[in-house]
């Protein structure tokens, strides 16, 4: 039963490989009966099309690529590209495109895997995801012809449609949240600077807070358990202490609770902690985490569904998802008192 | 700078598109003078053979496929998978093999795509997970001439390589460690039944709690964080309380905490829990949780690089994973007196 090759029918039919070429792409160079009998051989011997005879034929590939350029032990940790992963895979599960997917380690590596696609015509179009600042991927796969969507936005895919969720609006809520609570010291441990989305949230947590008529306060981590333990550790040692902090990813909040333990700060009465995005994650630990939580896995799903769009020419416009969900768990009080 | 087709090539020499694709295959059929000029207008418009030329050239297409088969939602819940596709994408890096990944919903649409690849030649081999007892898919695969590595075994996996890990003797370790600390009562939460490393180390922990003068008691949950707090809840119930219990992954392990607070059970000196497989999500909880752990990204990087061997045609054997290792932390500790 193994898959017959066009070798395997001249054999059978005893003719020219060139011949069953001919016949089974409908080319001229061979007789009407010579025909005939190599396509009954085809069929009797369960010949299919190759994927690269149809791409030959039809002039796609049936495939979309994704690149993460993360160092890859943090793809285990952080649930955001798994679920991400699973909402493209659930929108092409009954089709015949198939997700290429490969982690690099460097911006130069994820350009030159680009290029590469783009020359040996591997994907019909990829997926752009962690947006930067005047991001040089943008005009790259535009130069090297490969169709593409971007997650991120809005600004900066200057001439590609984008996929965009409005953190501003999401992170301006949470903050307006623990300011009602009496939180006025609040802080926000962000995900690595030059992230266009880590921008957008920094710039609406300052306004939020100083609306507030609070002191906003941000350090820089890179989303591991580590670097997030280190900033809350360094947040909760200063002398006129944070009552509040908002975290960019839910790992970091799950180890802001054990440092809390290890200082011996009460989370929720003595410090709020608020996790995005929301996960399984936020709401198995104790105490359960308020998060800011949006459907990864839909946004997945439009991704696909966006670049579909751009393969197949229909031009499509950026677009935004829902807006993130604010969920107030325990891990969220009143200010303290004394503060 | 878009990728010149051999159309824009025929244009920009004046002959045929025939005309260019035979001088660019080296086949015969157009005069040296023209075969130059072509070349050379290829040459300067950047043309690169795309992976269907490659692929009919030299008989692989440079891909190497992985099926999911879990709910897509439990994907963004556990670590495990996109660790292990860590460890495959570091391996491929460097080369011209691509990931296809696909997550699918039932056996059965995991069999179709399989159908497919082989039938499309999508893909130059594959890597099969989550091997069952007689598991179909072993013969399936052979059946259609898919070239495959089997994550898992030992033995299930007739005709195909495996990667095996000795998760009995990690079983057995982490009991008798529980043993030494007292524990006699000693329950597991395991995966689903069916899954052959669920069934060894089921079968692994009834002997070592049996040889330790205990008592074995297994329940199944489905590796998300409500099945491991419905088991954990229901073990906790029963009125001869076990004093230890081992989780089949690190999220239902972390979902035991929160029941333990919520009844009231301290961890860990009333209830010792253990995870598995170790990962940072165990070590950033409160009390910190003693598992037990495995290089999965290693394992990813093995599996890809056996896989490479079988379809370079080199007949790998089975092999086995470094054993996984007893990571004791702060959630274990010596059994109540009362119990």
């Amino acid at each position: 039963m193994k898959r017959p090759t066009i070798a395997d029918i001249a054999k059978a039919t005893g003719v020219s490989t060139g011949a069953v070429s001919y016949a089974l792409n409908g080319r001229p160079g061979v007789s009407e009966p010579t025909r005939r009998r190599i396509l009954d051989a085809a069929e009797r011997m369960g010949w299919a099309p190759s994927n690269t005879a149809r791409a030959l034929a039809e002039g796609r590939v049936g495939a979309f690529g994704l690149i993460i350029d993360r160092p890859a032990p943090m793809l285990g940790v952080e649930s955001f590209f798994m679920r991400f992963i699973a909402g493209i895979e659930s929108e092409l599960a009954d089709t015949r495109t198939e997700l290429l997917l490969r982690v690099t380690d460097a911006p130069e590596a994820e350009m030159e895997a680009y290029r590469r696609w783009s020359a040996e015509r591997r994907v019909d179009g990829v997926l752009i995801v962690d947006l930067r600042r005047d991001d040089p991927r943008v005009r790259f796969v535009q130069e090297v012809g490969l169709p593409a969507a971007v997650v991120g936005g809005p600004g900066g895919a200057a001439g590609l449609p984008c996929l965009h969720s409005d953190d501003a609006e999401a992170t301006a809520e949470a903050v307006a949240y623990l300011a009602a609570l009496g939180h006025r010291r609040i802080a926000r441990v962000a995900g690595p600077e030059g992230l266009l989305h880590t921008e957008v949230r920094s710039a609406a947590f300052t306004d939020a807070v100083r609306a507030a008529g609070g002191e906003p306060r941000i350090v820089h981590a890179d989303y591991t358990a580590e670097s997030g333990a280190r900033a809350t550790r360094r947040l909760l040692s200063e002398s006129s202490r944070v009552t509040a902090v908002v975290y960019d990813n839910d790992l970091m909040a799950v180890t802001a609770l054990g440092v809390a333990r290890e200082m011996g700060i009460a989370v929720p009465s003595e410090l709020s902690v608020v996790a995005w995005d929301d996960s399984v994650l936020c709401s198995a630990v104790r105490p359960a985490l308020t998060a800011v939580g949006r459907d990864i896995a839909d946004h997945g799903r439009r991704a696909a569904r966006m670049l579909e769009a751009v393969v197949s020419g229909a031009e499509p416009r950026s677009a935004s998802t829902a807006p993130a969900e604010f969920v107030p768990r325990e891990s969220t009080a009143r200010a303290p008192v004394h503060s």
